[in-house]
Order: C-alpha cells, then structure tokens, then sequence
C-alpha cells in the first residue's frame, strides 16, 4: 500500500477550472477531458449560459460560481441584468446553486469582488466539508462514487470526491470504484482523470455493476454530491444515485451525501417538488427514440448522512440540515 | 394507440440470425449492428467459439446454438471432438445452455441433424414461454426491459422481448422501455432494432434511469433473460439486472424472468455458485483502469416468476421448476 506522504496530492487550482478575467469567464472546457485540456473563453452571460447548458461547466457548485461570474460580467458590460440573470438562471433547472448564486449576485454592491469571494468561499466549504466527510470513514475504506464531484464540478477541491481525496491523504481509502455515469460519462471521464491525477487507486465500473459490487462485499461506503437538496433531506443528484442509495441500503453499506449548504433549498419541502431537467436524448441514442433524465431523487430515509461545510447532519434531516450535529 | 393488425410483426428468420452450412457456422455478427447487416462465416469450432468469445454471437439460447452447430461442424470436419467441445464450452463461463448443448451434442447420433433440431426446439420453446409470459401483463402495460432477449439472441423470437411481442400482438403492452444496457449497448443497439423492425413504440433509456422511471410509476412491469438459474431460482442475467429487480421489488412493480428450460442448471444449487464472467476492462474504458463483471445474480426472492415454455414456475421455485404451475 503506498501512503500518499510520497506524492505530492495534485489537485487542480481554482482558478484553472473556472475564473472572471476582464473580457470573459474562462473555463476548463469538461466535454473535451480527459483527452483534450482546452479552455473556453465565455464573452456574455448567455454565452455563459451555454457553457452550463452544454455541460462544458457543470457540477452544481461549479455552475452556480459561472453563473455568479456570468452575472459579474454582464454588469462589466453594461448588460440588460434581468435579463442576463434569466438567461443564467433557465440554463439548468435542477441544482439549487444557480438560483442561489444570482441571488446573492443581485444584492452585490461590487459584482465582480463577490462573483471571486463565492468561489473563494466554495473553496473553503469544500474544504470544511471534506474534512467532516473524511472523519467518517473506516481505515481502509473502499468507497463507490457516482459521476463527478471534485474540483473540475466544484471550482475547489470537491464534495464527495473532495472528502475521498481527503480520506486518501488520511488512510482512510484504499482505493475508489468509479461510476462511469452514463451518458456523459462524467465518471469515465472527469473523475477517473482527477482520482489519476491525485494518485489515488480508482477503478471505471458500468453504472449498472454498483449492485453486484455491493452485493459481493466489495464496497465499504457509497460517496455523492448533490445538485438539490429538499428541507426534508430529499436530494437530487445524477441520474443513478438513487438506485445506488437503495442498493446500498439493502446491504447495509453507509451512503453519504457530500454538498456545500449553497445545495439545500429550504423553499423546497421535499423531493418529488424538485424539477428534474430532460436532457436532450440524442446524449443517450443519436439511431433510436430515447429519454434523458439528468438526474433523480434519493429519499432521505436512504441517506446515512448529510454533510456540509458546516459539519454532519443525521435523520431527522428537517432538524439537522438547519443545525448540525458534531462529527 | 395503433394496434398491431393493421401491420406485420417483422421478425428476424432464425437461419438468417445463425445457421449451420455444408462448410461453416454463419452467424448475423451482432457486433456490427444495428449500422450494417453483415454475416460472420466460422468455418472451425474454434472460430464458433471466438464468434462467441467475442459476442459476435449472444445471448444464452443463441450461443448455445452456435455451440451445437460449431460441434456438428467439428464432427464434419474430422476435428478433435474432445478439444473443440472444450474450446466451445470454454468461450464464456456463465451461460447454462453452453454446456448443456455440448451435452446434447454429444450423444447424438446425427451431429447435423440434431444441432438443426435444438435450433428448431429453441424456436418452438421461444414460441411457447413467450405465449405464457404474455399472459401475465395487464392490457396497456409499460414495460422495461434490460439488455437484448430477442431473436438475435435466441435463435428463435426471443425470451422476454419475445414475450413482449407476443404482448403486443395481443394489446398488452404499449410501450417497451429498453435499457441501454452498457457497456456492449444490447438494449441500445440489439433491442431498439429489434423493436424497430417489429413497429413496437420504444424508447432506450441510460440503465441508471431504470430507478427514476420505477419511482415515478411510469413502469408497469420489468421482463428480462436469464444467463443461469439456478436449482433454487436464483437467476445469473446481465450485469444490471439485479439492481433492477431491487427497485421493482422497492415499487411493487412485478419482474419476470423469462427463459427456455435449458437455462435451468439443477448442478448449481444456488446463485452464489454460478460463475460471473468478467470481460476484458477495456470494453468499459480504454483510458482509465475498470473492470468488467458481465453478469450479476438476482435472488429467487425477487423475481416475481420465472417463465419456460413449460408454464409459470413460482416461489419456491426449487419445487416449481422441477412442475411448473399453470399460468
């Protein structure tokens, strides 16, 4: 077993995955990893927008950070802000971060100063959360993970990949089986790269093994993010994180939410209220008729633990999401 | 709703989905579909066994037709017996009806004339189960399906996507929800065509998705294969499909095994004791470190009946798949 005091943990900076500059939002375009690394210089708020939309940024932090930097610059612009904050706002419907992000936008006195200090404070929060996630996992763990949720979804160092990561550094994982999330593969693609960047022993598996995986005995803990979180504890999160809930549940392996506070929606009691976005079908089958959905919901009763930059939230989550109980 | 009088059911021929010649086992390489219908000439047990290694031919009922015919070309061609029914029975571990054709084979006094005669058997099994399992969905049912059970993979008109063609015929199904079914795409690339060619209303959908579609009711009835089952019922399939039956079991949503009695293995007490094929990682990333189990096991307590073309067998099954109960 090789312990990570021998490398050096790469991670990718902040400022790498996405930033403000003058004249654009610049951001790692993710549809072209793990093959390509490019970058896309965003020029607009609707170009911005795009950008979300077609998943070149994504993860529900991350996109809520571009929509706070699209927001910053079409006040540089001079552009129609209502506007610009609907357009940002329509791009995806599910994550709860969008919303919030424009809204802390609206009420910024220097736009530009707030769209950089709510990265900086996702930074932070995912390094908080990181940190309380880690401390719940056994020595050794050999963890599930579900599409992507490091720096590249967060613009920081991520949410459950985050605490993986951390866990790593600790001891506390031993390796990480990787789900490959289709259709976009965001599993496959972008936290396969992260977890070979890192170091960390990581294996792609199809979606659809996770429960023979549990039901051999090979997985310790279920690690996700999420894009919604309901007052009730009700998540979304991608497609295939609720199946992976019920199968963890059926074998008694611990399944862990891992999101910033900026996740939970408390204007949304529960999950069967959450919007779930339809994706354009062509991303599952370009030669048959096929549907979309981008992502489902994990009733609470399922979820062993919520955590957040704030600590660990135990059932019942209506209580604990507004006040933490200690790790 | 247009129901299915006013067209006819295209079904695939079961010479034209593998057949044996004077000088070859010709299979319709289902790795090239559904772009081109190109056919696979194996003019030597070993080049049967690497059609089937290489899932040019699939499905438990197709390959071990495939097998039979690859011996009865063996025997043609003075082979080894000995060695080309071990490289044959070797090709892939999991499904029940290889052996069980080599078994068959074996003894027979006419290789040719039997091997075509197993063939015509599975057909008129197919025939027979698909009749029975049909009669088991309510009128109108939505139904999801998990890899490819058709023609292609049978030799004949399929296990359940025969099942539900019967169905359909019938006016018991409208619409046929088909998992992808990753990481080979039976159900996006096998099962779609099928349904296509039939003019059955489907729609593929990324496996993940099965659990969301299952929690909003927009499933009425889950039919799938079967690779082994085992004496007690216990049902090998592919991977994926006992997180499906997990989630039907979770809604209340009846799942059924549909497959000929020659999947039946009364040697394997159990589903722990069937063998689970793990395929080569690169089917599932070619980047990234993966791995590639190709079945799972469903347990008996799941599946809600297990179809043959002798009835409808039901819990406990160790007693009912030895006299199945009338449907």
């Amino acid at each position: 077993m090789t312990r990570p005091q021998a490398t050096v943990l790469r991670v990718l900076a902040p400022e790498r995955i996405l930033r403000l500059e003058d004249d654009a939002v610049v951001v790692l375009d993710q549809r072209r990893l793990p093959d390509e690394e490019v970058e896309l210089a965003c020029r607009t708020a609707a170009e911005v927008a795009e950008a979300i939309r077609s998943m070149a940024v994504r993860g529900a932090p991350a996109i809520g950070i571009a929509a706070a930097y699209g927001y910053a610059l079409a006040v540089e612009h001079g552009e129609n802000l209502e506007q610009a904050s609907a357009v940002l706002e329509a791009a995806r419907p599910t994550a709860a971060n969008l919303a919030w992000a424009l809204r802390e936008m609206r009420s910024a006195a220097n736009p530009a100063a707030r769209a950089r200090e709510l990265h900086a404070e996702e930074v932070e929060r995912c390094r908080r959360m990181s940190a309380h996630a880690a401390a719940l996992l056994a020595p050794e763990s050999r963890a599930l993970t579900h599409c992507n949720t490091g720096g590249l979804a967060t613009g920081g160092q991520g949410t459950a990949l985050g605490a993986l990561q951390e866990a790593w550094a600790q001891g506390l994982v031993r390796h990480v089986l990787v789900d490959e999330t289709r259709p976009l593969l965001q599993g496959a693609r972008l936290t396969a790269w992260e977890l070979e960047m890192a170091g960390i022993p990581h294996t792609v598996v199809a979606d659809a093994a996770a429960g023979h995986l549990l039901a051999n005995g090979e997985v310790d803990c279920v690690l996700v993010g999420a894009d919604r979180i309901a007052a009730n504890g009700d998540t979304a999160n991608k497609i295939g994180t609720y199946p992976l809930a019920v199968l963890a549940d059926r074998h008694g392996v611990p399944f862990y939410v891992v999101a910033p506070t900026s996740t939970i929606d408390p204007e949304t009691p529960r999950g069967s209220e959450i919007p779930i976005e339809e994706r354009d079908p062509r991303e599952v089958s370009s030669r048959f008729p096929a549907r979309n959905p981008a992502f489902d919901v994990t009733p609470a009763e399922l979820i062993s633990a919520i955590v957040t930059e704030l600590g660990v939230h135990r059932r019942p989550y209506a209580e604990s999401l507004v006040r933490p109980v200690p790790a």
